[in-house]
């Protein structure tokens, strides 16, 4: 070892060091200077380090003066205890010191475009700005935090899958393009001129392979891409948890997975996931929370009042039912002080948010003092308003909010209109917001009485999961004319709509599963096809003749008549996951080198001009 | 659970199991046809279960008869113990057999393109159909395996490296290209119109952001992609354990590597590695081995006799000497019976092996009875060659080649022949053949003497590993007359060869580090440049002006002297070293879905041509 290495980390040293010689490595923090002394607090990976320079030897105390932030050091000293009152509790190595016996300056640094210290009383930089220096913004501790939890999150999946006898199998990156929605990352191959590779969307048939091939249980942290603009929660480069198993049924994904995701929560947050996970259909999720994602972190879920329109006097409301559509409410209690009137009528804020999905309009009452006011109230006789109090449970305070349209026009605008009031009116909280809060005031509590602050702990009421059931296998695009896959082509149809296949194939239920946490969509999954006359009666629905599947999809149609045996899985965005168990709503904080389209200049951010040489070798050239 | 899904897999039921009603699913590996009784081998990846079905349910009996090799079976019976003299003790379940009651079949299969049932008299199918099938190959025992073991290694990397203290962390595919050696595979950009990313070669650079971000210690089980040609070792997409480590030095990586070496080769093949590894200087093996992977199985190693020549009066030897070349020479003991003199002598088979690696001609000599022969032993007086036989340690029947030439093409073309003799010679063996050997007598023994057949043992001299030090810098590259890196441009020089940068570039070393076993680079890697103007300095060297490497690397540079710490890593090929453990020189076994020029119908074969509307949003056109 060189006499410059560590000896300990600066996360390391507790009193049981004291008065031993010690070398640690790492960054300037800080550093605070005193006629007689200098403090540097050290930095690495595992933790903070005060040092001391004491002025006794001039030559190194001079040095100390020139240190700057972010140099690199290596510091060998002795540990000794800090000064009454001015040790800390609030990091593991605060009740020691070290005193310096000699300082390397391993590299030095100039002034950086942005601090990376993250002390309360600075403002954060520009996301951009970070992005082009990103090497810079990875020293940050909290975004440290976050790796090295995505690290012990991939650490704890692939225990788990192998525990359970799960393989982990490569597939391939360059392959052929295979019909996933979104647009291919294309490769052109110098090899087979004027063709190209796709990278993937995701290793769907590698796996349904893997499975004809007898592998059983498959998994793997793959690599996945889509050509899609970026945005706040998707980024080109995606990592999924790709499964598959055979022989199996949908319960058995379904149980294996909700294990794991359990296994995550404890291991990662210490919460723990009551199983089996609530399971819906897509009809009752549809609903009841107007989303085949529900939050049911809260309630105010929508109600049909159908009946109830029915016997009122409301043209509107009886014509929508008379035209086959329905007419839902949510009930959001207590909020009757929150929305005036003039945020409920046309034009107002709620009714403008509802009419970004389609409605075409949102009819209101409140129940004030006893009684039902609003403008439809007169609508409703008494007998009726009390069938809609009883059907709602409404009391005083509450606000009433209706849609009546098609019933899809009323599924979407209701559940949007949910969630946007299960924010506004603070029906839940995000698990890091509550900790924040918490963290505010308990550092505060801890520095004021010298002790260390209490972890904040997050409870099982910030984790509401289930699992949607039972969708549709087909949706008719009526741009294109012609009926798509919801999940994809590959998914099984319930064996009893088998039949239904071709006579009405909007009736036709798939396999299919999504697995839901806190309104957000964190798995999917379907048992597949692995009959070759089922999958090319799918594919004819799709509008693909026989003839064309065979020439795209002829490898799957063979394989699955050479010895398919029953098989499904699913997919879990690992960024997601890491989003939720970090407690960030940004993707770009859960991926080391996230792309941005405006930090070009680091090698992230954008790709290269390549030499006409190149080009020349691969048979393409740029248009005009 | 279904009624048709297992109980039990194939290799699980044993004599405990007699008399319990299970259900197995699996695939008929073959079926054995009788009057009363239908034999069928069920299998799995789990192993392999004998079914029989008697013919006392005459539907059950029919349907029996109809079925066909890789039929995928639900068979529901009951365990009972298989009739005397019939047990198999080679397979785990072989005191039982399952008497059918019920089978399902899940899906039927027609006759196969080629056998998947591996047994001892077939031929196995021609690679190409293998391939292009590649489904039904995966599914042959030994394939099986084989990526099982694949499962094992990186499931033992990744706890070796997680016990060790390194996060793994995933660098981006999409980036710019940099320079590794070899062809990027370039990806259009819709988004930067005329602009193209390049896939990795490596995750080199960004591993080296990640350290001047202080995530301390950084691995990674990363794809990476080189638009090479396909070889029986090579593959465009390969995998690689990606390892980077700060405030290090070179002891420090190879013992944190070796470390894990020893851990594989325990896991996978129950062998004791002992360490530490020796360690070689690229001067010794290139002097001793002439190669830089030395195989070093077996000795034979190359002897300098310069000294000796001198002292002859063998024109050609001198006059190499005289110009500043060198004369040395391998002494193949006990060889002079299997090489005749019509071998040796120019145009002969040895002689035209040397000269393809552009030595000028192979010097020979034997030993029979006591004294040397040869057509050059005339010129070398007795005494000196009694130096000769000291050196060379002669003994009847050794055969003495010689190769005098530049030093560079002496190494070369002696270190291919030691390579060459050491494989004709049978100096060594390599594990698997040894295992083929003795698993075919072992085999033939078991089955006579009805016992389980006793397992190869791997014995630690199948496993010669050490570590090549102190490799060149530079090479200077006669074709583009300038300097090239001989690892890659972020290597460090040794410290006490900075100096001679750009005074000397041939003499300086770098601190590069090569791991090698039986012959094969297993990894490689070095201490990286940490300093901003060393790293100027050698991009100069290589051609590149501050201008240009400020261009192509500003933020490398710029990263360098932002606080970047002493560090440095190695990557370990995991094909490689899955072929080694697996026992296999085609790697085309180790991995799934290979590419392979010739099965272009399935969709791991070959590209696909694109839509014209795809190009058309890329902004690319295909060169007529």
């Amino acid at each position: 070892m060189a006499d410059w290495q560590r000896t300990h980390t600066c996360g390391e040293l507790r009193e049981t060091h004291l008065g031993q010689t010690v070398t640690l490595n790492g960054w300037v923090l800080i550093t605070r200077n005193f006629p007689n002394q200098v403090f540097v607090d050290l930095r690495d990976r595992y933790g903070l380090t005060q040092v001391v320079i004491e002025d006794g030897d001039k030559a190194l105390f001079a040095e100390a003066n020139q240190l700057g932030r972010e140099y690199v050091l290596s510091v060998t000293g002795v540990v000794r205890k800090r000064i009454a009152g001015k040790e800390r509790a609030d990091i593991p190595t605060g009740q020691v010191e070290l005193e310096a016996k000699a300082v390397r300056v391993l590299n030095a640094c100039p002034p950086l475009p942005f601090s990376v210290t993250e002390f309360p009383d600075e403002e954060p930089a520009n996301e951009d700005l970070r992005l082009q220096y990103r090497y810079l913004d990875l020293r940050r501790r909290s975004i440290q935090q976050v790796l090295m939890l995505r690290h012990r999150v991939c650490k704890i999946i692939r225990d788990y899958m192998d525990t359970n006898g799960f393989l982990e199998m490569e597939t391939p990156l360059l392959g052929k393009s295979t019909p996933e929605g979104a647009r291919d990352y294309l490769v052109p191959s110098r090899v087979f001129n004027g063709e190209f590779f796709a990278l993937p969307q995701s290793p769907q048939l590698y796996k349904q392979l893997l499975m004809i091939s007898g592998y059983d249980k498959y998994f793997q942290l793959a690599r996945c891409l889509r050509d899609e603009d970026l945005r706040a929660d998707r980024q080109p480069e995606f990592t999924q948890l790709d499964v598959e198993m055979s022989f199996v049924e949908r319960d058995d994904v379904l149980t294996l997975m909700e294990g794991l995701a359990a296994d995550l929560l404890k291991q990662c947050l210490g919460v723990t996931l009551a199983l089996p996970l609530p399971r819906l259909s897509y009809q009752d999720a549809m609903l009841r929370y107007g989303s085949d994602k529900p939050d049911n972190r809260f309630g105010m879920e929508i109600i049909d009042i159908g009946d109830v329109a029915g016997e009122s006097e409301f043209k509107v409301f009886k014509d929508v039912l008379a035209a086959g559509g329905v007419v839902r409410g949510l009930n959001a209690k207590n909020a009757a002080a929150k929305f005036s009137n003039s945020d409920l009528k046309p034009g107002g804020k709620l009714s403008a948010f509802v009419t970004q999905f389609k409605a075409k309009g949102l009819a209101w009452m409140k129940c004030e003092a006893g009684k039902l006011t609003g403008s439809i109230e007169k609508f409703f006789p008494d007998a009726v308003k009390a069938k809609l109090i009883e059907k709602m449970q409404v009391e005083n305070g509450d606000v009433l909010l209706f849609v009546a349209d098609k019933e899809s026009v009323a599924c979407d605008a209701l559940g949007a209109l949910r969630s946007h009031l299960g924010s506004e009116l603070k029906l839940y909280k995000n698990w890091w917001d509550e900790k924040a809060e918490y963290d505010a005031t308990e550092e505060k509590a801890a520095k004021k009485e010298k002790r260390a602050p209490n972890p904040f702990v997050v409870k099982p009421e910030h984790f509401k999961m289930l699992w949607v059931l039972d969708f549709p296998m087909f949706a008719f695009d009526d741009e294109e004319r012609r009926w798509v896959a919801i999940h994809h082509p590959f998914t099984a149809p319930m064996d009893e709509d088998v039949a239904n296949l071709e006579s009405n194939p909007g009736a036709v239920r798939a396999k299919a599963y999504d697995m839901v946490l806190n309104g957000y969509e964190v798995g999917g999954g379907s048992i597949r096809i692995h009959r070759q006359d089922v999958q090319a009666q799918v594919f004819k629905m799709l509008g693909m003749p026989l003839e064309d599947a065979q020439a795209r999809f002829g490898f799957l149609l063979d394989a699955l008549q050479s010895g398919a045996p029953p098989h499904g899985g699913i997919a879990l965005g690992l960024d997601r996951w890491c989003m939720i168990l970090a407690g960030t709503t940004n993707i770009r904080d859960v991926i080391a080198f996230p792309k941005n389209q405006k930090a070009r200049d680091l090698m992230t951010g954008a790709p290269a001009v390549v030499e006409p040489r190149q080009l020349k070798e691969l048979g393409v050239e740029l248009k005009k």
